[in-house]
C-alpha cells in the first residue's frame, strides 16, 4: 500500500457519522446495481474514499463485486483494489478478462503484489508474472525471495535514491520526475555506485537547503537500516520508536533494496496485537478472515490448547482423588473449589497479562525479572488478604462452620501468593527460554494455578479440620 | 512528537543488535558519569538516536539524570526531552534552574507540551505558562482547554496553512520560511479568511505542479477532518483505515485548528491496545509505568474485578452446596470439578476473544451477531465432543466408574456448547447496551461459564447415577 501522499481522495465528512456513512454507501451501491442503476452507482462512488469503496464492494454479493469495480476510473480502482481483502481480490482475479487483471496486477505497488501472490494459486502466479512488464516482474520476483513477515517481503523497492555529487537543485528535479512512480519522496536515499547506503536526507532538508549545495553536504551519513530477514515486528517497532515515517532495507553487503513506509507498520502492528490477544485467550491466530475460515479448521487450530490444559487439569484430578477421605468427611468443602481456584486463576492472570504486555512494549526487561516478580508477590499477598477475610465470613454464612470457613480464608490468602508468583515469573521464564512468553497466559496460568489451589486447599482443610 | 523528518539523528547499526547496543550505552553511560568523566559522556552520546539517550538517561540513579541532561546541546536537549517518560520529565523540572526549563518547554510541541502539563503540578503549570512566549502559551492554552484523549488535546497547532489564490510558487516559498517551526510540512492545509478549512494537498502534489499554477487550481477539496472532541482512538483508526500521513482537526463552525499526525497515532494504538489486553486479563490500566505505581494503587485498581469476579463465584459455592447429597454418595464426582468447569471456562474464553478483537478491529459488526454466535456453538459443539470421548476414558482410568465417566464426558459437550455460546453472545450484547466489550472477557466469561458448569455437571451425574 502507498501512502495516501496526496490526498487525491474526497469526502467531507465529520468522523462521528462516518461509519453511519459507511453503512449507507454499501447498502445504496447495492440497491442501485440491483436496480441495474450503473449510471446512479458511479456517481454515489465518486466522492468516496479509496478504502470505503474497497469495504462497499466486499459488502456486496460477490457477483455483484465484478461489476461495482467496474465502475471505478482505471487509476481509482488500482487505489481501490490495494484496500480490498485478500479473498475478494483473488476472486476478482478469477473474474476478470486477462487485460483487466494485468492492467491492475501491473500497476499495484510490489509490496502489495507480493502480498496478492502469496495467496493465489501457483498457477495463476506464475502465468501473471510472465505477462508483467520487466521492472515490475524483476520487483515482485525479488520480494518473494524473502521468507513472510520479514522486512524483505513487506518493504517496497520504489523508493528515490540520489547520489552525492548532486546539487539540491538536481536531486529536486529527480524527485519531480519520480514522483508519480515512488512509493514516498519524502524520506530520500544516498547510495554510491555499487549501490551502498550512504545516506539518508528528507524532502524537508532539501527543501530547506541552497540549491547549490551538494547533497553530500546535506545528507546524515549515520542512520537506522533493517536487514532484510529482520521481523516485521521489529522492524514496526523501528519506525514507532523513532519517529519514522520510512526505515531502508539493507542485505548483508549493506546495499540498499527496499523501504518500509508507516502506513504499512500501522497494518502489522494491528495483526502482532492480534495474535497477541489471541494468545492471551489461548487460540492461533490464522491468516484468514474469521467468515471465510472454515469451522473444522477453526476447531483444529483450537483443540491443541485445549488438549494442553485439559492434560494439566489432570492432575487437578488426581490430587482432589488422593484427598477424597477429607471430602467425603466434609463434604461442605467441596462447595469452595470452585471458588478459590478461579479467584487464583484471576489472580495469576493479572499478573501475568502485566508482565507478558511489558514484556511486548519493552517496558519490562528480564533482568528486572526478580524484582517484578517479587513486587506481584507483594500484591497478591494483600489482594489475598483482602479477598481472604471477605470469603472468611461469606464461608461461614453458607455452611455455618468456623473451621471450613477458616481452612477457605486461609487458602485464599496462600493461593493468592503462589498465584502471582507463577504468573510474573512464568513468562520470564519462557521469554527466557526462547518461547513467547504470551503463551504463558491467562488460560495456562488459571489450569496451573488450579492444582496448586486444590494441593494447598486441601491440606491446609486437612491440617484444620483432621487434627485431634 | 514531531515526526523525525529531519532524520537529523546518526546510529548506524542494524537492527538485530539494537537492543544490546542500548544496554551498552546505558551501562557505559552511568560507568562514566560514576568516574566523572563528562567529556567521554558527552562523546558516548554524540551517534546515539535520541530516543535511544532517552531511554539510557531513564535507566539512571535518579540524581545522574541531570548530570547526563546537561551534557547535550541545546537541540538535542529539546528533542530528548519529549522522548523522556512523563515522571522524568516531570523530576527533571524540578531539579533544573529556571531558565533552563524555560528554554526547553518554550521549544517543545504544543502538543508534547499539554501532555507534560498534564502531569506537572498546577502551580508549577501556571508559573511555566506565564513566562512562555505569547504565541506558545496561546497554543498551549488551547489544547489545555480540550478534554484528555480528544483530537484537540492530542493535535499540533503547528501545521502550514495555505490560501487559495497564491501561486504554487509562492507556496514552496512560505513552505520554506515555516520548515523549521512546523510539526509536518508534507500534509498542507488550505484556508479561507475566517480559517475554515476549505481544502488540503501534499507537498509530493506542489512538488509536480506547475510554479504558475494556483493553489486552488491544486488542492483537493473533499476532505476527511475530525472534530476537536472526536475520541484520539477513532482518530487513530482513520488515520490508520485511509492511510494519512495526518489528518486535520476542525472546530464545530469548520474551523482548521491544528492536526495530527500519524506518528502520534502509533503510540496512541499502543496505548489503546494495552488497555485492550489489561481489560482482557482482569485489569484496570493506569497511565503511569509499571514501577512507578505505587503497589497499594496496584492492589485496589485489580481488587475491585476480583470482588465482581469472587461474588459471582459464590453462586457456584451455592449450586454446589445444594447439590451435597449426590457429592456425599459419590464423591469421586468431585475430582472432575476443576477439570470441567476449567474446559468450559477455556471454551468460552477462546470464542469471547475471538468476538472481543473482531469488534475493536471493525471485522466484526453487531449486526451479524446471530451468525457469530451459531458459528460459535458449532465449533464449542465440535469441540466438546473430541474432548468429550478423551474424558471419558481418562475419567474411567482415573476412578474406574463407567457411569460417573459418563457423566464427565457428557456435560463436558454440553459445557463446552454453552461456554461457547455465552463467551460470544457476552461481548455483543454489552456492546448493544454501551459498555465495552473487553469487559466479558477471559476471567468473566471464565467465571460465569463455572456457575453453569456444575450446575450441568451435578444434575447431568444425578440423572445417571441416581435413577433407580
Amino acid at each position: 500500500m502507498s501512502f495516501t501522499e496526496d490526498n487525491n481522495s474526497p469526502a467531507s465528512i465529520s468522523a462521528t457519522s462516518r461509519r453511519e456513512l459507511r453503512e449507507l454507501v454499501r447498502s445504496q451501491l447495492q440497491a442501485l446495481l440491483e436496480q441495474e442503476n450503473l449510471q446512479g452507482a458511479k456517481a454515489l462512488l465518486v466522492p468516496v474514499q479509496p478504502a470505503d469503496i474497497a469495504e462497499a464492494i466486499e459488502g456486496l454479493p460477490e457477483t455483484m463485486q465484478v461489476i461495482a469495480f467496474r465502475l471505478l476510473s482505471k487509476s481509482e480502482a488500482i487505489e481501490v483494489y490495494e484496500f480490498l481483502d485478500s479473498s475478494v481480490q483473488q476472486s476478482l482475479v478469477e473474474e476478470f478478462k486477462r487485460q483487466e487483471v494485468i492492467d491492475i496486477v501491473d500497476k499495484m505497488s510490489p509490496d502489495d503484489r507480493a502480498r496478492l501472490f502469496d495467496e493465489l494459486p501457483a498457477k495463476i502466479v506464475s502465468r501473471l508474472l510472465a505477462e508483467l512488464s520487466p521492472d515490475e516482474r524483476r520487483a515482485t520476483a525479488l520480494l518473494l525471495g524473502y521468507e513472510s513477515d520479514t522486512a524483505g517481503r513487506i518493504m517496497t523497492p520504489e523508493y528515490v535514491s540520489l547520489k552525492e555529487n548532486w546539487t539540491v537543485g538536481e536531486a529536486l528535479e529527480r524527485i519531480r520526475s519520480l514522483a508519480h512512480v515512488s512509493e514516498t519522496i519524502y524520506s530520500l536515499y544516498v547510495t554510491d555506485s555499487a549501490r551502498h547506503l550512504t545516506g539518508i536526507l528528507s524532502l524537508r532538508d532539501l527543501v530547506v537547503a541552497q540549491p547549490e549545495q551538494t547533497i553530500g553536504d546535506v545528507m546524515v551519513r549515520e542512520l537506522v537500516s533493517v536487514q532484510t530477514d529482520a521481523d516485521q515486528e521489529e522492524v514496526a517497532r523501528i519506525i514507532q520508536r523513532y519517529d519514522f515515517l520510512a526505515v531502508p532495507v539493507v542485505d548483508t553487503e549493506q546495499r540498499l533494496v527496499g523501504i518500509v513506509t508507516v502506513d504499512d507498520v500501522l497494518d502489522i502492528l494491528e495483526a502482532e496485537t492480534t495474535e497477541d490477544i489471541y494468545a492471551l485467550g489461548g487460540l492461533q491466530s490464522g491468516a484468514d478472515s474469521y467468515f471465510q475460515t472454515n469451522l473444522f479448521t477453526v476447531a483444529r487450530r483450537r483443540v491443541v490448547w485445549l488438549f494442553v490444559l485439559l492434560v494439566t487439569s489432570v492432575a487437578t484430578s488426581a490430587v482432589i482423588s488422593s484427598q477424597q477421605e477429607v471430602l467425603q468427611r466434609f463434604v461442605e468443602l467441596t462447595a469452595f473449589i470452585p471458588l478459590l481456584i478461579s479467584a487464583g486463576g484471576n489472580v495469576g492472570a493479572q499478573s501475568s497479562t502485566v508482565v507478558i504486555r511489558g514484556l511486548n512494549t519493552d517496558e519490562i526487561s528480564i533482568s528486572k525479572a526478580p524484582h517484578v516478580v517479587r513486587r506481584e508477590a507483594i500484591a497478591g499477598a494483600l489482594l489475598g488478604i483482602i479477598l481472604g477475610i471477605f470469603v472468611l465470613f461469606l464461608a461461614y454464612a453458607l455452611q455455618g462452620n468456623w473451621l471450613v470457613a477458616c481452612a477457605v480464608g486461609i487458602s485464599l490468602v496462600a493461593i493468592a501468593i503462589l498465584a502471582s508468583i507463577a504468573g510474573s515469573s512464568l513468562p520470564f521464564l519462557f521469554q527466557a527460554i526462547g518461547f513467547d512468553p504470551a503463551l504463558m497466559s491467562a488460560p495456562f496460568i488459571t489450569t496451573a494455578v488450579d492444582v496448586l489451589g486444590v494441593m494447598i486447599y486441601l491440606n491446609v482443610a486437612r491440617a484444620i479440620l483432621l487434627t485431634p
